[in-house]
């Protein structure tokens, strides 16, 4: 009985490296380099601290980045106006709206403002879609993080049995689809499920998506599961009560999915600016 | 112990009687009829008798019907530009692309040249997330049927175990995603699962979407389970195996999901037509 852990900071690390000199080839071949631009609307402390994080990394990582700062009062149709203005603009590669937005606006509307070949978030309709049928275009940042730690540690989960605890579009929905993808068998749980804990302890793979500290008990889990916990909630705690869980692969919270996420979002940027430039 | 049935045939009647009603109030309001075009590439027997028995339910419930019958050289941008072209017609409505198309065409991008708003067929990726996401806009026709024979017969699915087997874009997932939308617990299986047979047997409700004849064996289902049979193979045999059912609440084949599915593509594209107006 033991528990092996998935980390998540050394693979973010690797695919920023690989990013980041695929940005530097791009600025080399064109004189620019690709462009995240971010947009926030209104002042939430803890988006403005992400933000800015995404934004130190491009920079780091031999991005630029462009950030549009809009008032809390702002309208949906200003907010669409300015992505579509993103959308149409050649010197941007990627637009990233940092949600949740304020409760006046419309967040579907504005998503979906962003074309699909600068969606580097994966939060529009097309790259949901494109997910579910196995399409190789861009996918929701924090799933996409999640397949990245499976391949690093080379869970297959072909006929397996995933079960995800979350149904939100950007994760809980698009890591089910993503996991369908390859094949895996799966359950998708959610507020409304009934016998929850009974359905865990069938599950090869746990993605834990809820937003709930400690949620996913210890005993839920089977032994040599692979338990995966997209949860962040406050006092840096998951969404699975990691010290209760022994003999699984599992994600440590922090330095688990997290930093993968934001290194997924890189690296789709990149590809991004390669992929308008081969267009 | 016994098993009654979800009869198709009945609600598909009362839900072409009522787009008809609102199609003949379209008629007397606008002069013109609600119209679906047809597309059809080569001559594959199945598929020119679906599609004329489409069109003479059209014509039966008072809709116009258009059809273009394209030759099995086709290429995809011919199919596109044709799509396009009934996309961009005022007098069109609705557009139905009959699938399979021959192999050498892009499927995919014939559907994407249909417009959303034209979607009455439910296959377009935009279609697909706003299933997925729970907007109101259309369905797939066959997973849609589906769901108006549960609301028939007050299957209410909240906190159930719903399995679905099969994960078709237009079949299986947008399926798994409609009763996911109506907080069923939702397993998706396919020919990867393993051990599918004791999957099924922890299901409420189990839509068979597999393409095989009597595939699903009588003793996978859990006595009071509610059976979708959405499959219809050669010999009108489900997928299945009816008569080994007992103690449930099951669709017979035929006369079960295959009606639904017409009636809820006349009602989709008389819904086009009024939102065209209303827009």
């Amino acid at each position: 009985m033991m528990t092996n852990l998935m980390r998540g900071t050394e693979l973010a690390r690797d695919i920023v490296a690989r990013a980041s000199e695929k940005a530097a080839d791009y600025t080399l071949r064109t004189g620019r380099k690709p462009c995240l631009a971010t947009v926030i609307v209104g002042d939430d402390p803890a988006s403005v601290t992400y933000v800015r994080m995404k934004q130190n990394r491009c920079h780091k990582a031999g991005l630029e980045s462009r950030h549009v700062a809009l008032p809390h009062e702002t309208t949906t149709e200003e907010l669409v106006a300015k992505i579509r203005e993103l959308s149409d603009d050649p010197a941007v590669h990627g637009i990233l709206l940092q949600h949740p937005v304020p409760h006046h606006v419309d967040e579907r509307a504005a998503f979906e403002a962003i074309v699909p070949h600068k969606d580097v978030d994966g939060v529009t309709m097309h790259s949901f879609a494109g997910m579910s049928f196995g399409h190789n275009e861009f996918v929701s940042c924090t799933p996409g993080g999640i397949m990245r730690l499976l391949d690093a540690y080379d869970v297959d989960v072909a006929g397996k049995h995933a079960v995800v605890i979350g149904r939100s579009p950007i994760l809980g929905k698009p890591a089910a689809m993503l996991l369908l993808a390859r094949d895996a068998t799966v359950t998708i749980c959610h507020s409304k499920t009934v016998g929850l804990a009974d359905i865990v302890r069938t599950a090869d793979v746990v993605v834990a998506a809820v937003g709930k500290p400690r949620f996913v008990q210890g005993d839920w889990i089977k032994p040599g599961a692979v338990v995966i916990d997209a949860g962040y909630n406050e006092g840096n705690v998951g969404d699975v009560d990691f010290d209760a869980v022994k003999d699984a692969l599992i994600t440590p919270v922090p330095g688990g999915v997290g930093p993968t996420t934001i290194a997924v979002l890189l690296e789709q940027t990149v590809d991004a600016a390669w992929r308008e430039l081969d267009a």
